[in-house]
């Protein structure tokens, strides 16, 4: 029976659970394959010896030896991160290796570079589990929706930061409190900056928009909130007007260029994404046939990221064996036909939103607030104001229509320097209608 | 540049869908696949004259011309039904031609066959447009989920049958009265019989555990229960409940034998398929790697399942540009893995059970029934007895935790002979726990 042999460079969270998806199915993808994969080695710095159920598998710490090896088909890269992941998947692809790789923060930044060396050596590069974990979205973008035209992407795609609100909204607990839990249950990072930063997810949705619209993306070019802001009052007001805060990736395809944005947005409770809890992630697009899909599952965790990592070695290993290296390109399109992106400026992006805003609760404020709205064009949906804490700051909870960026932030700051606005406005954006269908 | 012709069977509603992406599409596709990928030829018996947008392709009245065409190297067939769909596949086939369907009546029943004779001729047949429209599912299980034992399959399947559900349990209208007015809105077939009693579901739940399972899973094994029995009273309860009744798919995979079943079901409303709502469809998977993923999207229409059809066009061109066939088994694993089926007795099924039993309002009838109720075994979780008709009939609602289909069956038959029953039971399984989670 062929053989396919796999080395694995990594033996953290993702590695060591890639390693026992590969053992454990192993019986099942050779009655799908008729193909042996076999994990030959692991490259990990800091491990000693691997765990029985990985008898026979090398174990070295020199990930360069296990490059070197020419029995080796496939690399894996589940070290995260830019150096030295960026390294090791070039020198493999140098040394006509296929690669799979997690790792969104380097495909997101030099997928362009590693893609264009593939093509060079004509080996493959699957990145399947680097957006959405065990969810087989990035297959089904490429592959299952081929004959569209992606009009819309938006996704809950960071676990953490949904864990998070998730909590918020169900206990009412504050932001930092949850956060502290996440971290001692293990499912927020120590240094967590890139999950609630929406970093991470700004990574994961630049993969999908190149995919989507055949551009080459750039991570600078999104925009990018987190949801360190949020208060527990917020996603209170939220549910009154029939909303979920949550934090979303979202581009929009207008042709020529393209929004490209990460922040926390009001979703309407009835919309598939408001409904999307815990750690779980949603990714949903808008096709131009299929109109609405949404996928969704396990966005993160050891073994669902490990049967995404293992899908692309079948994947490459059944090319490999029918002889069609790359018989699907990287990015969907063909090299040749990706173009540069143009994002829209985010100033020029409207959508409702709401507005709490902290005044001292005096005759007049709201018409000097109503005024400063109206001089921007910004239209009121409706006002709460209510409750009032000890040191006499009320909020004054506003929901507008489609109003621009551009238009809220030169609002939000004349209301800011307001003598009756006692601090800063936390501003989140409501789902616009043509999102919401 | 090489050029992919394709022949289409059938012009109808799927068909001219289909017609219309790949003529809207194929600048697209040229990008992503590096071919022309062409609709030579349409046959169609009860078509004259072809739209505008598909000037150039040529209308024949007669398939076997376009199957015995040698420059059509895909022949797409959308005709529905058994014959003469089965007939013009065999001899597509016959004659070197890949196949692709969206017909799950055929599929699930003489799959086997037309897989068999496919891979005699080393020919491809797809059939992703024939479970879950749109939805990419059937990719998404063959190669995107390929590293997981499937534990469960529970889906939203039909969008009439769900269109139906949902205007019920929001308008609290009755089922004669939703499906007239979905037949007047072409949301219904005239002959509504597959959709609302669940033979069209259960089409597409052979399909996917024949895929799921590697196994010949037969139609005749599935238990089938439709949607007619359903009245706005039980909605409401279930509302009381937590719960949304949907028709759902459910296949559990107990390992030396499977669950294989289509009823309508009480789910928790937190449940992701709790929330599939209007004519959208909603498939679940457990697997043993991955957890849970669900894929959402429209089950049915025009350009949503002309996509997964030319989804599948694509994926065949492939495979002829890169002389690959047959790279991925038609059902997921290699036709010499394939096992008989073991279909577990519905009577050993157990579930949580809703029943609503008209009775003659005496005293003494609650008691009777909950005496026969454990005399079977079967314990109350809780008793509703709410409003009398002018008859003097109420309904009493019963809650149970779970009990096997054999006991429910025989304790059902001692109620309903009991002088005080005043007509037929109503009886909805309960999602178990094990399933909801």
């Amino acid at each position: 029976m062929r053989q396919i042999k796999v080395g694995l460079i990594g033996f953290g969270t993702v590695g060591s659970g890639t390693a026992k998806v590969m053992v454990e199915q192993a019986e099942r993808l050779k009655r799908k394959t008729g193909a042996d994969i076999i994990l030959k080695t692991v490259a990990d710095l800091r491990t000693e010896t691997l765990p029985d159920h990985l008898a026979g598998v090398a174990l070295v710490k020199d990930a360069a030896a296990l490059i070197g090896d020419p029995e080796i088909d496939v690399v894996v890269e589940l070290i995260g991160g830019i150096e030295p992941a960026r390294t090791f998947i070039l020198d493999a692809i140098g040394a006509g290796k296929h690669v799979v790789t997690a790792n969104k923060a380097l495909i997101s930044q030099h997928g362009k570079e590693i893609f264009e060396a593939a093509a060079v050596r004509n080996v493959e590069v699957g990145f399947e589990a680097s957006v959405g974990g065990g969810i087989p979205v990035i297959k089904a973008l490429k592959e299952g929706l081929a004959a569209n035209r992606i009009n819309t992407i938006m996704g809950i795609m960071n676990g953490t930061a949904n864990y998070i609100l998730h909590r918020m909204t169900n206990e009412g607990v504050g932001f930092a409190e949850v956060l502290r839990d996440a971290q001692e249950l293990g499912f927020a990072e120590a240094d967590p900056t890139y999950d609630i930063d929406g970093i991470d997810t700004a990574h994961k949705l630049v993969i999908l928009m190149s995919m989507a619209y055949g551009i080459n993306a750039r991570l600078d070019e999104v925009s990018i909130e987190g949801i360190s802001a949020i208060e527990p009052i917020d996603i209170e007001f939220a549910r009154e007007f029939g909303y979920r805060i949550k934090l979303l990736a979202i581009s929009v395809n207008h042709g020529d260029h393209v929004e490209a944005r990460v922040h926390p947005a009001m979703v309407p409770e009835e919309h598939m994404l408001a409904n999307i809890s815990g750690a779980y992630n949603g990714i949903h697009f808008n096709g131009d046939m299929v109109g609405n899909v949404l996928f969704y599952g396990l966005g993160a965790g050891q073994v669902p990221t490990g049967s995404a990592v293992v899908a692309d070695i079948v994947d490459i290993s059944r090319n490999i064996l029918h002889d069609s290296i790359n018989r699907v390109p990287p990015l969907s399109y063909r090299p040749d036909e990706l173009r540069p992106s143009a994002i829209t400026p985010m100033e020029k992006i409207s959508s409702p939103h709401y507005f709490r805003i902290p005044v001292k609760d005096r005759p007049g404020v709201l018409s000097k607030i109503s005024g400063i709205l109206a001089a921007h064009d910004i239209s009121i949906e409706s006002v709460i104001q209510k409750g009032r804490d000890d040191t006499g700051v009320v909020p004054v909870v506003i929901r507008t229509y489609e109003a621009s960026d551009a238009a809220v932030g030169a609002a939000m700051a004349e209301i800011e320097a307001l003598d009756a606005c006692a601090g800063t406005i936390v501003k989140i954006r409501i789902l616009a209608n043509e999102l919401s269908e």
